[in-house]
């Protein structure tokens, strides 16, 4: 049986997902929950630390794997493995691209941080997943790292914010099983063709 | 000068791609406008009706390209050419994306219809932009066809939603002169590098 902390925390991920930060109010939270709004100040002084908390639970998730890729030698098959570890995790936890579409559509609290935490490891210059030197990823030409970087990413996580509207059109749960491994054969064959992009 | 009309489609426009359709409401527009909410029903009869008309006069900028395509033949020179001209298009009219985005997100009316008109032509199993005997863009599998549909567009589209989210990594104005060329450089390299694509 979870605790109300964590009721609270999984409604408020869900409905931050859904309507974003500023459309959410701590009343339809409460309501979600099935607990009185004073009763969440128990727990969460305002919507801001509950959003912190939701933010901070969906980063946790991503830590690890984001790390990963900053240790050791890389090659072709380790780099087409921990995009494959990505795409599933954010399958598994797809409110945090939810959340962070919403948060740069309309903006919102704690945005420096999560840039910091999930996406600025991937920038850097001496990130080697994207650079190193077989230019592994940037098309031939340094200059388009950071483009090619938000390529890669939009492909992984706006398919889980996008895909909603494509539904009608691939005829399939675009978030069922069959779906997802046609998204990942997709993406690994794409990274391929990326990584031997000859000019 | 503008007509109120035109001012109010315009500020509707912004504030619907800002914070999607439900969290907007039509006191925030008539602010925005400078005039009184009653006088805004003068115009549109009520909400829905304005959205559809910010909807209507954004389709209107990409029916004319997305039809193009489906007339005569493929060549890899057309396909590109295409293709930047979509890019710049949404660079142009960033607002169909962003409000695209919260309908995905958040759901809003008319979604099916802009299903219909923008993104269907794409997805037909004729459409010879990405099927053909070149299997142009399939990355050597028709099934994945959908999904490299939904990449495409996510990469040119997600562009303009997440952008503002990496605008302190990447350094300068994501929407600039300087990086829609590198986003284009990109987008036609990645392009190149799928219609290369051997498996």
């Amino acid at each position: 049986m979870k605790s109300t902390s964590e009721r609270i925390l999984d409604a408020a991920e869900d409905l931050f997902a859904e309507k974003g930060y500023s459309a959410t109010s701590l009343g339809d939270v409460a309501d979600q929950v099935g607990i009185r709004s004073p009763s969440l100040y128990n727990h969460f002084k305002n919507k801001e630390a509950l959003y912190g908390a939701v933010i901070e639970r969906l980063l946790t998730v991503f830590t690890e794997i984001m790390a990963e890729m900053s240790e050791g030698e890389l090659t072709r098959d380790r780099i087409l493995n921990w995009l494959e570890t990505i795409v599933r995790l954010h399958h598994e936890t797809p409110n945090l691209a939810r959340l962070l579409q919403h948060a740069a559509l309309s903006g919102g609290p704690q945005t420096g941080e999560i840039i910091e935490r999930l996406f600025k490891p991937m920038f850097s210059p001496d990130q080697r997943a994207i650079g190193g030197d077989e230019m592994f990823m940037m098309l031939g030409d340094a200059n388009l790292q950071p483009w090619a970087v938000m390529a890669l990413n939009n492909v992984v996580m706006s398919y889980i914010t996008m895909a909603p509207m494509y539904r009608h059109m691939i005829g399939i749960d675009p978030f069922g099983p069959d779906a997802l491994e046609k998204q990942l054969a997709m993406i690994l064959k794409l990274a391929g063709a990326v990584m031997d992009y000859k000019g």
